[in-house]
């Protein structure tokens, strides 16, 4: 037993005096200190990549030693590598205008004149951003071919704006109606870990986790409306953000629940996610988020198996070992009824705000050219066909009731600690069967999805240690408490690494 | 033809340099400086009051000129009049506890602790608020004999905390969900004007329109949801007001529509409504609105007959003369497009909120008590159990563009103007058969629904002379331009009064 394991000085319950450790193992099921399978991440072709965040990036080309253009070159080169995911991360490739804009930044940080201190850091956006003179597809066939953008999403534009270089379209999950990341029409891109064995990416976002966690590109844009950011973060081990809703302007993206979506990066670490979330949400020049001492910080584990059901014994033990560390490094853990959890499934019941926004928005589509929509997909949409106005009308009133409840039960705790999704990546071909798409989908989408419905922000950050299978931890905040969040989980991050 | 009518040099076409006498005509339909009859209001029983706005009466308080007891006791006098419609304007008199918090008041007042200079100011409640002790029934038999309230709606809490006086709780349209006022649970309450032939109070808040105007208690508070507050004051010769629906919190209001439902009150001048209403919202010692300059003041006056046709005679002439008058007073009267009026029951079409969100709330009383309901009523909360959540969900979409599109519109205009209703007030027999209660109902419903719609706040204030028969002239600001709106209202009424 690692000696860190040995006593959990800062767990507490949050109406007993102290926690025993073998609570701690019977809340998780799983023993919480079992030692776990050390596996390599997989390489491919492209030498290594030197800068791996924004924030060293935007240092070096401050400080000349590298370019935007050698910077977007590289990614390129990931993107195009033959024995990488490249061709299934990214439905179109922006070469020869992220080459473009990649000069012209160069030749204005020369000049003195750079826009912003992240200008010529190359990103990615999800299909479903509008990028003026290029055709949104969100993932379909069904949209491929229709006319291009006439104007750029108002958020990506911002990061444009500060000079960011838009490298190309991930691929994602059709119309970002499911949590697997699987798509028939574009392919689906394998999670970093265990690559021969093809593994799940994760969805909607799905190109998105994959090309930041392959370095094609410093981060990408997603869209969260259940997890869609943080579930494929958890998957491929890089950090996925969703913010509070309204938080940065939907604008310009293609929707799936104007009630529940919301627009975050991935990247490779938390201060890289709090600034481009920063920018699009309208700052101009963010700094990463100072992180908050972890020493008195309270976070909240809700009790019951509601966030812990059906966790398999890596995520298991990778969570349980996580948060004795944050124990150790003085954070209190403090257990917490939220029986609210369970009313979720229950005002979902009759259709839910993602079937019926979504009935609503692709019915028209849907009447001429069903054919061509991915049927697993189709079915999801279809759910949402006959429910009702008064369903939909009481849905909202039960959001709203539940939305207070559960902020009167978190306000005593800094954040609201839970695995992102209780699965390490399951093999794509596990999927095929339906029973088993559904299964492991609403696996996937159970823990994050409670933080769309409740309309707060929450982040998932890797917590494996380097060279196991990829353990995402999700932190939830307040409704509107972006900035605090970021500010703990940066500390997190930093506990997790020492 | 009267001097005000023969230039009218205000009035202005948004795209021509004049506005024809001969147009003004053919869009109002009448001329434009007919002369009205003259009709005097009726009188009952009691004597006449000698206070007749809450500023008024708040400064003989002060001076000690009158007391909470003596005002209290007047208005219970009006309310027990045999020859009066008390009995039909009230479903509950609070006459014991009216009269112990009216010389709790004087008490106060006098050991120089008043709460507020408003304190001892009588006024009344539609049945649809919460009062700690009451049965809430919202004027219907079904909800007869259910369990007091616990709690007051924080919206009245925050008069009786600043000492006004409720006596008692008015008489509506069941649940609200009609704009006649008429209700055959217990009875309906006839308009002051022309009261031998039982005219039509308008509704729903019918008591309310009707005790205000029979000086049974200062102010009256109403629920405006498509016209509620606005339609009594206009057959009733008051002035009501509808702020922005978020100004003044719904919590303890019974609902009809959460998207639609604003509460506001009833009362004798724009100023005493302006008082309540910044008392409602949490204002602590509320002045009267400051009356706006006239000139120069740009009234924007919707082209086309959306807000215009079916206007009777009387209407059409008083509002034409009221528009001569203003633009004589420095008013520029500029006519614009607003095609978006008539996509506002386009939008509707497939329900609306109204029916669907009062089927939401009433959908498990009526499967019990379907039987006590008033029929009509009954039939127009059924029109929402057929409404799809899309249906639902696209109204919401369509919503937020036309709201988007008309302000756009109006943002020339300091507000835009109109007639209330187009009738002066049917008689009660006129509206039994079901085919004429229908179209009357929509006839009185058409303009001020707008607002709601809009999500604006909107005010309608007497602008016939005394003794003709009730016209209410309508003027809308902009979401959450109530303090503009009110100034705007304050000087509009000065002008019509001199």
């Amino acid at each position: 037993m690692p000696a860190a394991c040995r006593s959990s000085p800062g767990i507490r319950s949050a109406d007993e005096p102290a926690w025993p450790r073998d609570r701690l193992s019977n809340i998780l099921g799983v023993d919480a200190c079992t030692r776990h399978r050390q596996l390599s991440w997989p390489k491919f072709g492209s030498p290594a990549v030197p800068l791996n965040t924004i924030a060293a990036a935007a240092k070096a080309l401050a400080q000349g030693n590298t370019t935007a253009e050698a910077l977007v070159d590289q990614a390129l080169t990931r993107i195009a590598d033959p024995a990488g995911e490249g061709k299934r991360a990214f439905i179109a490739v922006h070469a020869e205008g992220a080459r473009a804009s990649a000069r012209a930044v160069d030749a204005l940080r020369k000049a003195g004149r750079a826009p912003s201190r992240l200008a010529g850091i190359p990103i990615s956006v999800k299909d479903l951003f509008d990028e003026a003179g290029h055709t949104t597809t969100a993932g379909s066939a069904v949209l491929r071919g229709t006319s291009a953008a006439k104007a750029t999403a108002p958020c990506l534009q911002r990061l444009i704006r500060a000079g960011l270089v838009v490298l190309g379209r991930t691929n994602m999950t059709e119309f970002a109606f499911s949590g697997l990341g699987v798509n028939p029409h574009y392919g689906t891109p394998a999670s970093p870990w265990d690559r021969a064995k093809r593994r799940l990416p994760g969805g909607s976002s799905a190109g998105a986790g994959v090309a930041v966690a392959d370095h094609m590109g410093f981060a990408a844009l997603g869209s969260d409306t259940g997890g869609s950011c943080r579930i494929p973060a958890a998957l491929n081990g890089v950090v996925g953000w969703k913010p509070t809703a309204k938080r940065v302007p939907l604008d310009g993206v293609l929707p799936l629940s104007g009630s529940l979506d919301s627009i975050g990066p991935l990247a490779r670490s938390v201060g890289d996610c709090a600034l481009i979330d920063a920018l699009m949400a309208g700052g101009e020049d963010p700094t990463p988020p100072a992180a908050r001492p972890l020493a008195g910080l309270r976070l909240g584990l809700p009790r019951g198996t509601y966030l812990t059901d059906s966790m398999d014994g890596t995520v298991g033990a990778v969570f349980s070992r996580t948060l004795t560390r944050l124990a150790t490094a003085g954070v209190r853990i403090i257990e917490f009824d939220l029986p609210e959890l369970a009313e979720i499934p229950a005002a979902n019941a009759t259709g839910g705000f993602a079937a019926s926004e979504a009935w609503a928005w692709h019915r028209a589509l849907i009447a001429e050219k069903a054919d061509g929509y991915d049927p697993r997909i189709l079915a999801r949409i279809r759910r949402g066909e006959t429910m009702s106005a008064a369903d939909y009308i009481a849905l909202r009133a039960a959001r709203a009731r539940i939305i207070a409840a559960v902020a009167a039960r978190t306000a005593p705790f800094d954040a609201v600690i839970s695995p992102t999704v209780p699965l390490i990546p399951p093999r794509i071909a596990e999927v095929e069967q339906e029973a088993d798409y559904n299964r492991i989908n609403m696996l996937l989408l159970r823990n994050t999805s409670v933080a769309n419905f409740l309309d707060r922000c929450a982040i998932s950050l890797p917590c494996n240690a380097p060279g196991e299978a990829p353990v995402g931890l999700m932190l939830m905040g307040e409704h509107g408490g972006d900035a605090a969040l970021f500010s703990i989980a940066a500390a997190v991050e930093s506990a997790l690494a020492g």
